[in-house]
């Protein structure tokens, strides 16, 4: 066994997505070997990230001021609102770079099985965002599982009558993908959306 | 982009052994949302380990005491010592529990191609522990690879007419695999150092 303080910080690792207890191992030990030139660094960044971060009073990101950097940002076209599940589906998008209107997080999506209701998400405050003048669409960019459709639909539903486009992403072959492997659903999609060459 | 802090965050995490760019960023946004409840203790819990662990003056090993806990503990058998490569090697002969000895970390093998030579090892010290008497038996447990082998070779030319046996890690068939599975020069050997059932 080694010191409490190593199985504790093993354990700890352990708990992060992608880390199992071997490889939380592996990552101490890496730690171990380098206290001063990542270790202790490793703590500060969190400790202070922690401090600074917040919950983005208007969209529901992550970011260390709020309203966040994108809400902010004045070159950000106001007109349109992307409605994600997550902070990292946010990240995804804006890290594509096509886009360049606003992002509202609902973190997560509605789920009977998991109990999780519309009051469960950031639902009411987008549908104040978007009755508040100016906005044009509404782009529903969630999972493409039963969950994510039905809050799509659900959030759809909310917004009609408001004189707003409500879109989702398009279905169908992914970029660099091979049909091969593509499931009979994406192909049937991809199929029904196809368009002129 | 995420705020810089994140994204200096996520680079670091993407630092570790088993962690890549993306799944930095979900062991990123982990944290992120459970800033109190794991961010914090685990920045407060690596500064504290960096702060607590040091290099074990007798065997090279890192733990919170110098002398280690193995080093210093009454019970251990002071007639052997097991010489590991690394510390994650001392832990898994420690953790399979059958081992009561005294460990000697190297911290690396011989490698003329890496440029590692025996003045680069903590191999000077392993000669004198072994010949401060009571010792008994030097275990090498190194890698079973040319460089972990020309070590084992050279630290057993160190130790010669020390009336000290040198031994090794026997080769075989792993407990629990398939021979199918295994290459030629382990089953040639596991042939060759066959035992009576």
């Amino acid at each position: 066994m080694a010191a409490p303080e190593i199985e504790h910080l093993i354990a700890l690792l352990a708990k992060l997505p992608g880390l199992g207890p071997r490889s939380a191992r592996r990552a101490a030990l890496y730690l171990l070997k380098r206290r001063e030139s990542v270790m202790t660094p490793l703590a500060r960044l969190l400790e202070d990230t922690a401090a600074a971060v917040a919950t983005c009073s208007v969209c529901g990101t992550l970011d260390s001021t709020d309203p966040c950097a994108i809400c902010a940002d004045p070159r950000r076209d106001r007109t349109q609102i992307c409605v994600v599940e997550d902070v990292a589906d946010l990240w995804a998008l804006d890290r594509a770079g096509t886009y360049k209107g606003l992002f509202h997080v609902l973190g997560g999506v509605l789920s009977a099985l998991e109990g999780v209701g519309p009051e469960d998400l950031n639902i009411a405050r987008l549908v104040a965002r978007a009755g508040a003048g100016g906005v044009r669409e509404v782009i529903l960019a969630l999972s493409a599982t039963v969950d994510g459709q039905t809050t799509a639909h659900y959030i759809g539903e909310r917004l009609a009558g408001k004189d707003i486009a409500v879109t989702r992403l398009a279905h169908g072959v992914p970029v660099g993908g091979e049909l091969d492997y593509l499931d009979d659903g994406t192909l049937s999609a991809a199929l029904k959306a196809r368009r002129p060459v």
